[in-house]
């Protein structure tokens, strides 16, 4: 099984093949990660609900919380106009950022 | 002028050279859309509060609105845990999307 031609052919890649995944809370509308997507993680995650990812260090797919327990149920899957990035609507278990901060983006404020 | 080097020291950019900049609503939360940054676009975003982004398909750095009119105010930059992706809050001036929806990712549902 492999993601719906249909839909692959809307997507617009990095150099290494990815689209950009931005994962928001259900509900309170928080942005708590961003992390990339291959064509076979964005399929794993349409077809299972459970957020999976492409790590470009570890070149492979990686389900959010396989180790952590902190998963992402995936209540939406949008993709933006051009094609380059998903949004990802989710109820998350736990702190989503591997820190054990509730966002990623809440240790470094580069402007306020 | 160009990007603290205490910042750049921080990113870690795709292969061209570039980090995601996610793009959300003050006090709704929506988020409008994603671009790409370069160092030079990071650092006019931080130093104008004007939203500058990286064009791939021009290769080359572009305000929000310049032309349409629709700008972005930018209250707040946040840098994520691995520094491969920005997160900027926002005052958007009128539809975020160049297609006119409201939000970039409002046309195509993959899921819901």
């Amino acid at each position: 099984m492999s993601l719906d031609p249909e839909i692959a052919a809307r997507l617009k890649r990095t150099g290494d093949g990815l689209v950009a995944a931005i994962v928001q809370q259900h509900g309170t509308g928080e942005v708590l990660m961003m992390a990339w997507m291959d064509d076979e993680a964005l399929h794993r995650t349409l077809t299972t609900r459970r957020a999976t990812y492409y790590s470009r260090s570890r070149g492979e797919q990686w389900v959010k919380g396989e180790t952590s327990g902190h998963v992402q149920h995936v209540r939406e899957v949008r993709l933006d106009c051009d094609g380059d990035s998903v949004l990802l609507v989710v109820d998350q278990t736990g702190p989503a950022c591997h820190t054990g901060e509730h966002t990623c983006f809440d240790a470094d404020v580069l402007l306020s």
